[in-house]
């Protein structure tokens, strides 16, 4: 506790990945109080297949 | 805003997938009257292997 | 299946949310080929200052 | 009715998955009164690269 | 790890949501090897104006 | 896009809410490259009696 959920488009480098872990971890306990060991992050990739904005599925937009 | 998941078993094509996504978002303006270009749209596929109904898995179903 | 989750801003009448459900339920059915009674739709209302834009909450917002 | 998610690290064997399923539906069941054939039961797979506690990934924990 | 959510119609007694949570952890250690301390439970409430199969709100439903 | 939700116990000041959006937001932009305008984030509070680990509610434990 607390449960962070990002969820971005495939195509992050596992050193974006990385990195973006341990600086969200880091805004979350200097915000709220919560102790690093408790913090966890779940990464979930889209594809553009799978992600639509105004009715269209990126893997269409031009 | 608004945000729609849509979880599925795999197995639609691109074809139904894209009809799927416009004509949600066509029902989601229409009744709620969010702008077009704000509705966001999460298309999410479900192996049969990782789907119970009833405690069996769609992949153990006759 | 399918299951459709809709997460908007609170303040939907019962009338619009029912309308939502109704026209949602439509489209998929339309698009995918699944049965109609088989179409889940979960609702989830969001506050505005539990959501954020830009690094700022609505509820923050001019 | 109900809903479960069960998000966990990949590897589970296919046996462990269904002996799962069905008893976590069983202890469902049991405690809650839901008719059997209504519980439905979504598998998750995290991988090890997307799965954070105290800010390191477990692909990048010794 | 696992993390596991239930999603459920309000109404389930305090008694039946703590059997619900101590029988749901018994079924995922016993049959995929997690340690009991590791598993985290979420519960969640849904409203029946929030939850509609074949298009109909719950709260609509004769 | 990126989607951030952050789910903790309840009882975090809006002071404590509003810092952990806007350093959040900030270190997905700083990591991912971003647009800090298409970060999105949710909160979700959680309940004590909502929430447990090693089979026991928050609620119940002493």
């Amino acid at each position: 506790m607390p449960y962070v959920t990002i969820k971005m488009l495939a195509g992050r480098t596992d050193e974006q990945k990385r990195a973006c872990v341990e600086k969200v971890t880091d805004a979350v306990v200097e915000t709220t109080g919560a102790s690093r060991e408790k913090v966890v992050v779940f990464l979930e990739d889209m594809e553009k297949s799978e992600y639509a904005v105004g009715g269209v599925l990126f893997s269409d937009q031009a």
